[in-house]
C-alpha cells in the first residue's frame, strides 16, 4: 500500500455544518388527468409548505421544475438538525399532493469542508512534536484545528442556497480502482490534487456558487454537489474544465445530474398550471 | 499523469449553441383501450403543438415514431434559451395526452462545436509569447478566438434539423479507467485523434447529417450523437467504421441507441391511429 | 494501437439484407383476469395478424411462446425495408390485446454477412496495387466486391426462419477492454479468430440453424443472434463449445438470452388458454 | 492465448438430465387486500396444482416461501422434456391467483454433470492413438464416454429435489476477465481446481445435497445451483468455504441469492393465510 | 494463487448468532390518499406488531422511520431461529396495512463473529502438531475452539439492538478484482488487515454501536453492517476513517446505506400522520 511510502496519518479532517435533503418527485399519470382547479389546489399547499420553511428560520428549502425524465420536481432543505430534515420530508409526504407524485430519486448528506491543507499541516507539526496520532495530546490538538476552523469557515458551513436561476445537483466518489485508488495515494498527493482543483473553482467563484455535502455513510455515494447559477452553461464549463484536473479526470465517478430551474414560492402554480 | 509529457494547456475549447432536449415516451396499456376517436382528439393536440413550435421560430421540435421498447414517441426541440426547452416540456406534459404517456428517457444538451485544431494552435502561439494559462492577456486571446469562431460557424451552432426520414441518437463518454483515460492523454493526441475521427464522418456528409451536443454537468453522459438520414443502414455503416478509429475503438463509451421515424405533424394521427 | 502493426485497411467488408425486429411482451396482471372467452377473442387477433404476415409475402413473422419470467410472447419481424418493420409494430400495438401486455424487450437489426475473409484478400489485392483506401478506384474495387457477394449470398440475406420447434435468441459485443480489445486488433488475426469460430458452427450446421444480424447504430449491442433447433439441448452444446473459442472466450461479451416455442398460428388459441 | 500452452482439446464433456425452471413470484398489493376466504380459494388451486404436478410422475414440483423482497413465492420444476417446464408455467398462469402475483425472477436450466475428470484421461488417450478432434473415431469414442457416463450417473441426472426445510438457489458465471479468464485458462488446471472445489462439497455431503444445472445458451447465467438442507447455516458455511478455493475465489461470478423454506401441499393455506 | 505462499489453512472461522432480517417498505400513493382516520387504525396494527415481539422474548424487532426515497419504513428483525424471522415477515404481510406498501428491499443474515485472530493461532498450533486439515483431530481441535469462543461471546451473538435515536445499515464485499482479490491473500495479511480495521471501531466504541452479520450463501452481499448512534454524523466520521483502512479502501465494496430514525411502538402515530 502507497500510504507506507508516507509517514503521515492519512484522514484528512472535515468540518460539517448544516444537513442537507434532497428529494426528487415524479409526477403519476394521475396528475396530468386532474383539472386546473383541483391541480391549484394542491400546489397552493406547495406554495405554503415553502413559505412556512422560510418563515421557521432553521434552515432553507428551495424548489426547483427539473428538466427532463429524472424528476418533476425537486425540494432541497437545508436544516441545523438531522431530524429537521427527516420533518421536512415527513411533512411533504402529508400533503394531499402526495398521492399524485412518487419520490423517484433523493440524497441525504450534511455540509462538509474538507480541510487538506490544515491537516497536512496540523499532521506535520503533531509529527515534529513526536506525537502518536489518536494520543490524547493529538486528539486535543486535532480538536483545536477543527473549532477554529468551525469559527473561521462558519458561514459557509450554513450551505446558503443563492436564489440563482438553475441548480445543477449530482453525487460524486472518488475512485478505488485496483491501479488507481485515491484512499490508498498519500494524503500529501491528495492535497496537491485537491489544491489545483480548487483553484478552477476559483477561477468561476463570480458566477456559479458551489456547496459541497459529505454523504459517507449517509448516502449511496460520497460526495453531493450543488451548483447554483443564472446560465447553466456555466454548469458545463466548469465541470467540463474540472474533468481535465487530475482529482477529476483519473479519481472522479459521477452519478445521476439534475438540473432544474428555480421556482420561488409564487410561481409555483403558474409555472406548474400554466 | 502522462499531461506533464505535454507542456500545453489541456482544455479543448468549445463553442455553443442551441439547447436540446430529447423527449422519450411510452404509452401506457390505458392509451391502448382507448377508441380510435378519442385518440384522433388527442394527437391533434399532438400536430398543433408542432405547428405551433414551428410558428414560434425560435428553433425547431421535431417528432418522431421510435422503433423497439424503448420508447413510442420521440420529440427533439432545439431552442435559443435554456428555459425554453424546459417550456415547451412543460407544455407537453399539460396536453390530455399527458395522463396516457410516461417520459421515460429524455437528453437534456446543447450544440457544441469542439475546436480541437484551432485549440492547440492558439495555445501554442500563446505559449510562444509567453502567456500564462489564465493571465488577463491569455484570457483575451482566447475569447477572440473563440469569438471569430463563433462568428464563422454561426449556422452550424443552430443545430438545424434536417427532416430526413430516420434519426439515430445515443449519448456517449470519453472513457477514464486505470489504464487508458481520454483525460489524461495529452491535447495533441487527442487533436490527432478527433481529427482522424472527422475524416470518417466527412466521407458520410452527404447521407448522413450529425448534430454533435455537450452534455457535461446537463446530463448523465459527456455528448449526446443526433444522425439523419433517409436509409437507416448508413447508422451502422458509419457508426461501425467509425468503431475501428483510434478515438471510438479505445476512449469511446456509448449509452442507449433510439432510432425512429420522423412524422410530420400532419401524419401523426395516419401513423398513430391508422 | 495495434492497428499500426497491421499495413492493411481494419473495417471488415459487411453486407446486409433483411431488416429484423424482435418484440418480447409480458402480459399485465389484468390479463389473468379475463375470462377463457374474452381470452380467445383477443388471441384471434394474434392468430389473423400472423396470417396476414404470412400472406403479404414481404418477409415473415414468427410467434414464441418464451419460457420463464423475461417475457411471456416474443414475435420476431423480418422485412425487405426497415419501415416495414415499424409498421408491423405500429399494428401488433393497435390490437385490442395491446392494453393487456407490455413491450418489455425488443431488438432491431439487420441481417449481416461479415465478409472477413474476402475483406483480407481484397485489401491485400488493392494494397499489391498500390491504391489507396478510400480512393476513386479502391472504393469502385471494394463495391464490385460487394455485389458479388449479394449474388452469391442472396438466399441467406433474407434471414429465413425455419419452423423448427425451439428459437434462442441474445445479442452480443466484441469486448473493447482496456487491455483486450476487439476493434484495436488486426484485421488478419479478428479474420483468424472469426474463421476458427465459424468452423464451430459448421459442425452443428445439419441441427441448428443461425441468422446473424448487426445492429451497430440500431440498437444497444453490436449484434443479435438467433437460434432455431427442435432440441434446446442444442443451444446449450453450441454456445457453450464456441465460448472455448478465443473470439468468444477473450473478445464475447453477451445480453440477455430469451428461448422460447414456436407456435403456429392455428396453436395460438390452444396453447395460451388451454 | 494460454490454451495454445496445452496441446489437448479444450471442452469438457457434460451429460444432461432433467429438465428445470425456477419461477419467482411476488404478490401484488390488491393480494393484501383479499379476505381470508377469498386468499384460501385462490391457495387451495396451488395446492391441487402441487398434487397433480405429484401425482404425473414425469418429475417434482417443489414450492418455497421465499424470505425477503426479491419473492414471495418459488415454485422449481424438473420435468424429462423441456416442453414439459413450460406447460407447468402455463398452468399455472391460468390460476385464477396469477391475476395476484408477478412472475419476477425465473431461471431455465437443464441439470448438468461435468466430466472434467473423464473428458481430461478421455482426451490424452485420443489423442495417444494419434486421432485428431471431431474426426469419425473421435467423435465416436466421445459419444462412447458420454454414454457410459449417462449410465452411471443415471439416478444424479433425474436431479430428485428432497423435502429438506430450506432451500438456497442463485445463478453463477465462471469469470472471464481482461486478465483472469476461465476459458482461456489450460483443461488440466481446470480440471485441476474443479477437483479441489469439489473435495469441499464432498465434506458436506451429508447435510446439504446439490444440484447443479448448466443454462448455458439457456438464461442469462452459465449455471444455476440449487442447495438444499434443513438448517440455512449450512449454506453459509459451504459457500464461505469454497469462496478461498480457486475456482471460486478467482473465476467465480455470482448473481442473485434466493433462500426460501419448503411447503408441503398441506401446509400452502396454513401458511400464507395463517 | 498468492495463497500457496502460505502454509495455513486459509478458511477464518466463524460462529454464528441470531437470525436478522432487515426489511425496507415503500408507501403506496394510494396511502397518501387515505384519510388521517384510516391511517391511525392501520398504524395502530404496527405497533401492537412491534408490542407482540417485545413481549415474545426471543429477539427484537425495531421500527425505523427512513431518510429519503429508497424506503419510508424498515423494520429489523433478529430472531433464535430463522423460521422465526421469516415468521415475523409473514405477519407484516397479513396485516391490513400491507396493501398499501411494498416491500422494496430487504436483507437476510445472521449474526457473525469472525475470529482472525484466534484461526491463525488455531491453524499455526495445529500445523505444529503435524495434524491434517479436516483429519478427525484437526477438526475436533476446530470444533472445541468453536465452542469456546461461542461461550466467551455469547452476549455479543444475540446481537441485541439498542434504542439509539439513528441506525444506519449497508451490506458489503470484499472485493475478488483481476488483481486485487481478498480471498487469494494470505490468512495472515487477512487477519493483519482486519486488526488494523478493528482498531477504527474501538476507538468509536462509546459514540456507536456496530452489529456485524453474515450473509454468504444467505442473500445478494457477503456482509451486512448495522451502526446505532444518537448522532448520525458519527456514521460519516468511522467509516470515512475506516476507508483509509487497507481492508477497506482497497477491498472494501459496499452497497446501498440505509439511515433511519428510531419509532419507539407508542410513536409509530404521531410520527407519520402528524
Amino acid at each position: 500500500m502507497s500510504s507506507s511510502s508516507s509517514s503521515l496519518h492519512q484522514v484528512p479532517l472535515t468540518i460539517e455544518g448544516a444537513w442537507m435533503l434532497h428529494q426528487m418527485f415524479t409526477f403519476q399519470p394521475q396528475w396530468h388527468a386532474l383539472g386546473t382547479a383541483e391541480k391549484r389546489i394542491m400546489l397552493r399547499d406547495v406554495s405554503l409548505f415553502l413559505r412556512d420553511c422560510e418563515a421557521a428560520g432553521n434552515g432553507q428549502t428551495m424548489f426547483y421544475s427539473v428538466i427532463g425524465h429524472k424528476a418533476d420536481l425537486m425540494f432541497v432543505h437545508t436544516r441545523e438538525e438531522p431530524q429537521q430534515v427527516h420533518h421536512a420530508e415527513l411533512a411533504l409526504s402529508r400533503l394531499p399532493i402526495a398521492q399524485y407524485w412518487r419520490q423517484t430519486h433523493s440524497y441525504f448528506s450534511v455540509v462538509e469542508l474538507g480541510l487538506y491543507e490544515s491537516s497536512v499541516k496540523t499532521y506535520k507539526a503533531l509529527q515534529e512534536k513526536g506525537l502518536e496520532p489518536h494520543s490524547a495530546e493529538w486528539n486535543a490538538a486535532i480538536q483545536d484545528t477543527l473549532q477554529r476552523q468551525r469559527e473561521a469557515m462558519g458561514p459557509r458551513l450554513k450551505g446558503e442556497m443563492p436564489p440563482r436561476r438553475c441548480i445543477c445537483f449530482y453525487p460524486m466518489d472518488r475512485i478505488r480502482g485496483e491501479i488507481k485508488n485515491w484512499y490508498s495515494s498519500p494524503i500529501e498527493e491528495r492535497q496537491r490534487m485537491m489544491h489545483e482543483h480548487g483553484l478552477v473553482g476559483r477561477r468561476y467563484a463570480e458566477v456559479v456558487k458551489q456547496i459541497i455535502s459529505g454523504s459517507v455513510g449517509l448516502d449511496d455515494w460520497e460526495w453531493g454537489v450543488d451548483l447554483f447559477a443564472d446560465d447553466p452553461t456555466v454548469f458545463k464549463q466548469i465541470i467540463y474544465e474540472m474533468r481535465f484536473d487530475e482529482a477529476s479526470a483519473i479519481y472522479g465517478k459521477f452519478g445521476v445530474f439534475f438540473v432544474g430551474l428555480h421556482v420561488p414560492a409564487d410561481q409555483v402554480e403558474p409555472l406548474l398550471v400554466g
